[in-house]
């Protein structure tokens, strides 16, 4: 495993140097030194699980045929292309909350000298995975259906951080506007796409596949992906700090969480206003006050049975689906987060 | 001309509709609204010179046969999509720019319940241009290309934002870094590629041609753009307010403008000293300094001298050109703007 991921670093020193050679722009020695600095502090520091696991749905894919150099190196620019994409996101997604840490360092746009140019170092972080895919995939029949791939989740998760935003405009705090399906279309748009789907077809374009005729393993990653930040939503109140690495704070930032639209749903007229009266506030007494309306609608109980429900549901799904190999891709999706701690 | 504009608004409206329909992502009323009040407030509200300037050009591509109402259609979209663009970077730079009025009106991000969420609209902007694309080329054989062509100017685009960001970086403020050789490349990136070169490339594709071949129009496009810019430069110190509309800033904003680095170029060490003592400073009377300098070195007659050499160089890059009908559109594009005084 260790080994892997030093593979897959070297693969990120690779494209960074390609990318700071790039014949289409003349750099200056000041904005090479820029870029490089801006690469190396939001792309590589994360856990790199949605990159390394185009690399293992990829073998998976090819069904223990052993792969060859040149295929592993592939698989992992389209992991790192994912990695990018994630760090555009985040860049852009810290100045807009206005966030102070990210991956236990300042985020970007606080570092000095940095401030808004953030947004601009953002647009490249985007702009290279084109150039990466340029770089590497010109020639290859599924060039265009990568472009098209990378070109739609991104539509995606751009349109559902819109309606996140949207929903929880500053100033309009309004729990009337949170339901389970909007709670729903945020999560599908936001995360599920790009961090369940996006590596899985990536290694299936690789495979020569056409997505056309994936659309119901697309489903069950998007599921899975719902189901997942289920999860982080109720480790955010429920899990323990320590474990996660960080203190939640959904409660008080008025986030749109499964917990408060599971609560809304199942609760009485008088536990509504108290869920009113206090969701979104800064008070560690408000924040108390819906955490023992939680408890009170055994909302940790409503967690445990959504979460073998939703197992149950996705091994099902995925037991249908006609290729083993498909099918392997995707439990090990599952496995690596059923039941998770952190 | 009043007829061709708005032929060409009627294919904004059928782009737009089909963006709010698009079924890629499943759109709230509240988002519907949102993305239709953002393009309505930041896409059409422009001179829309460079979408206009690709059906002119691929017009005269034609040599004067009549083009369908598909070829038209096309072309418009086409046009479209170079403005979606240009309200791309023009909603990102205002808000890196601290700016407050855009074509007479509040910046986006200075509306209203707006404020940074500005910055995922400008990525739905972006974002758009790909839906555009693949709702009306995705079949054409010159797709692929496409998809390249815009990839890599906004990429050059953003890589000349960056110079000019990290150049012009607050509180560093030092003219030593300014040089005639900075401000070509940073005019070069962010402004003539998409400009200039992208509204030609983009008829040229569509004619059938592979841009490859295109170095030498691209070469004298991007030349054209740079003279554009310097054009502006000028304006902004020398031009009639009333006729530009607008009071130009650029000494008090510290510009990297032409009228700067061909002052320090020319300049004896004393009147050196009068540019870093007066240059970027609010106060009226350094700007009246800097203006007294710039009659001292003569620059509207050296500006003159630029002006008619750069069109007598681009004349005879263009008449060394094989087709007439290349000559034909980059005549058009110089014509627009020789001598221009707005």
């Amino acid at each position: 495993m260790a080994d892997l991921k030093s593979a897959f670093l070297k693969v990120y020193s690779q494209l960074k140097s390609e990318l700071l050679q790039d014949p289409a722009f003349e750099f200056t020695d000041d904005s090479r030194q820029w870029v490089e600095r801006m690469l190396d502090y939001n792309v590589p520091g994360g856990k790199l699980n949605r990159g390394l696991s185009v690399i293992d749905s990829y073998r998976l894919l090819k069904e223990g045929k052993e792969l060859t150099e040149d295929e592993i190196f592939l698989a992992s620019a389209l992991g790192w292309c994912i990695e990018w994409l994630q760090a555009y996101f985040l860049v852009l997604d810290d100045i807009m909350d206005n966030s102070h840490t990210r991956r236990g360092q300042p985020c970007w746009f606080r570092v000095l000298k940095v401030g808004l140019i953030a947004v601009n170092d953002g647009v490249l972080l985007r702009n290279h995975i084109c150039r990466i895919l340029k770089n590497h995939f010109r020639g290859k029949p599924y060039y265009v259906d990568l472009l098209d791939l990378f070109n739609e989740v991104e539509f995606q998760t751009a349109s559902g951080q819109m309606i996140d935003l949207i929903t929880t405009l500053e100033g309009e705090k309004d729990l009337s506007k949170y339901s389970l399906s909007q709670h729903r279309r945020i999560v599908q748009y936001k995360t599920a796409y790009y961090s369940f789907y996006l590596p899985v077809a990536c290694a299936l374009v690789m495979s020569g596949e056409n997505l056309d005729n994936h659309v119901d393993v697309k489903n069950i990653l998007v599921d899975m992906g719902i189901y997942f930040q289920v999860q982080d939503d109720y480790l955010d109140c429920f899990g323990d700090p320590e474990t996660i690495g960080k203190i939640g704070t959904d409660i008080e930032d008025f986030k749109c969480s499964w917990l408060v639209v599971k609560a809304l749903e199942i609760c009485n007229e008088e536990q509504k206003n108290v869920l009113y009266e206090n969701y979104g506030k800064p008070d560690p007494v408000n924040v108390a006050e819906v955490k023992a309306l939680y408890d009170e609608l055994n909302l940790k109980g409503v967690f445990a049975e959504y979460e073998s429900k939703s197992y149950e549901k996705l091994i099902t799904s995925i037991e249908a689906h006609p290729s083993k190999a498909v099918q392997a891709v995707l439990k090990s999706f599952l496995a690596k987060i059923y039941k998770r701690q952190k």
